[in-house]
């Protein structure tokens, strides 16, 4: 079986590590797509070796794909459909697999359901298929539609995550309006236009997961104030007590079948002594519960899309989420060893 | 779809719960086979209502299986392959597919390799499967190998898990030598023919489920002792400080692909306070881990069996183990709605 080849189509933090990855499972890196180091190397945009260090970033995604023709597109530029759909699209009409870190594309048939299907459609016309994976697909879906797997009655499965904002730069504490008063946090939140938390679709794969039936979907969303004041490294500045230093979304699923899905995840400046966790609790027959302490996400995201690679070069034509692939499973060998 | 048949092969704790859920998910009891309780109903021997409590158990199940003809068989009746062989060798002759929680056939092509291939031929023969599920098939294998699935690199998966004597009566408390001096547990040790451990298979099953390749498994046991005089309610009796109050089986599964998976299984009493736990930690790229708290392992055995039910039954025959089954998965409605 040939290795198969590979343009990245982003190649910033994330899109180093999956190359680098991708090279140690075997595949070959024939092209890079990017708005903002075109010109510049592989090797001089990340610590790539080898011949992969000499491809070169280029502007043009049409031109790279037509060239190279690759099996699969690797694509780490965005979050949300509108930002993703016409990237996705030029990859899938080129007949190139994609997959990528696109959170709303995890599950998106709820809440973007025109241009999934159009994304389906062209894949199908194409012959390709198309997938978003990443530390959701792992922690939020995967794990969580297992451990539902070992209930027999389900009344609420409830998860709670979270992430902190000095992990991520000023731009983010500022989306998570961190030094609000509690004023300012509420005018914020009733004039605010944000897209789909990243929880919903989470919770819409669980669903598809295991094979549940969306009702509703809604999202709340509550400050979390200082109890003292706290150092903000992301903004290099002093939160004063009393004011927001992030935010949680609660995203509550309900499901014709019965049961209620609910995802608490909050970004927040920590305290010291305060880590991520990802933990779950399922209430039912009989209870259960769940938890994640160490979570390393920049490299679970890698990972976990890595070990999808050969899945979704082997699966069906369309947009197949990971509710619709095989079980999740560590890669041992080479991705062409994997291939059907 | 019509409901399933059904004929229980066991009709003791989990056998009677098993019932329960099978009936909720809309499955038809048509009979029941067992040694012990033969002309009693599973009225008499369970909390069983309706239909199904008006089953008589009887001793004959080639006589059972030939007058009820059932879609499936629910085995209940010992762990190891030597005891449960032959009851699953009559039940697939006579056309039924069986699902079973003989701790040993969750995977046991290496434990017991030609009885093993004696039931798969016989199970295609027949057109009809053989499966193991319960308690290790969700939190030893399912769980295990999902969070597996989110690592780019493994060196080791390490396990450990404990089960508190007290709740198992005085047979399990003999067997795990509690009262020992540790002269006595080790001349035990030195001669003991113990049946392979429950550890081993899971492991089996984990490589299994990842693709891996099994090199060498071996199994060391090591006393644990009271560090001061304590109670075992199964026995009625004190221990005193440095007799042994259980032991842990420590298995070790190496792989051909490298990675190394070790489940470190404890058998103990408890002191107060101490409960269950299942963790995992895994060291690779990156490092992570994996722990339950909440334990009700009597009814995740049983939830988790009737889960797998209408994937034993859509199965391709033969003896399939719970790694080439499709992900675990909680079942919304009846049994009959997920059948292909």
């Amino acid at each position: 079986m040939k290795k198969p080849t590979v343009v990245m189509f982003g190649v910033g933090a994330m899109g180093s590590i999956i190359a680098r990855m991708l090279l140690e499972r075997d595949a070959e890196i024939v092209g890079a797509v990017a708005r903002s180091t075109v010109g510049k190397t592989l090797g001089e945009v990340s610590s790539l070796e080898g011949d992969a260090a000499r491809v070169v970033v280029e502007a043009d995604a049409a031109e790279v794909l037509a060239r190279t023709k690759p099996d699969l597109v690797v694509m780490t530029i965005a979050s949300y459909m509108e930002d993703v759909k016409e990237p996705v699209l030029t990859c899938l009409r080129h007949g190139a697999n994609v997959i990528s870190l696109a959170e709303e594309n995890l599950y998106s048939w709820h809440t973007s359901p025109e241009d999934t299907a159009e994304i389906d459609r062209v894949a199908r016309e194409n012959g390709v298929t198309y997938t978003c994976s990443g530390h959701q697909d792992g922690y939020w879906v995967q794990l969580v539609a297992t451990l539902m797997g070992t209930a027999h009655r389900i009344d609420e499965v409830r998860g709670k995550a979270s992430w902190n904002v000095d992990d991520f730069g000023p731009e983010l504490a500022r989306d998570q309006q961190v030094g609000d008063t509690a004023e300012e946090f509420a005018a914020w939140l009733g004039t605010a236009e944000r897209p789909p938390t990243f929880g919903r679709n989470s919770l819409h794969a669980v669903a598809a997961a295991s094979g549940l039936t969306v009702e509703h979907s809604t999202t709340e969303t509550e400050p979390v104030f200082a109890t003292e004041d706290m150092r903000c490294a992301a903004l290099d500045t002093t939160v004063p007590a009393g004011r927001v230093i992030g935010f949680t979304d609660i995203d509550v699923v309900t499901t014709k079948e019965g049961p209620r899905l609910v995802l608490e995840m909050t970004g927040k400046v920590y305290s010291p002594g305060e880590a991520d966790s990802n933990a779950w609790v399922l209430k039912g027959e009989p209870d259960l519960d769940l938890e994640n302490q160490v979570l390393p996400t920049h490299l679970t995201t890698c990972a976990t899309l890595v070990n999808r690679v050969p899945q979704v070069l082997n699966a069906e034509p369309g947009y197949v989420t990971v509710a619709g692939l095989p079980r999740l499973q560590y890669m041992g060998g080479p991705i062409s060893s994997h291939l059907a």
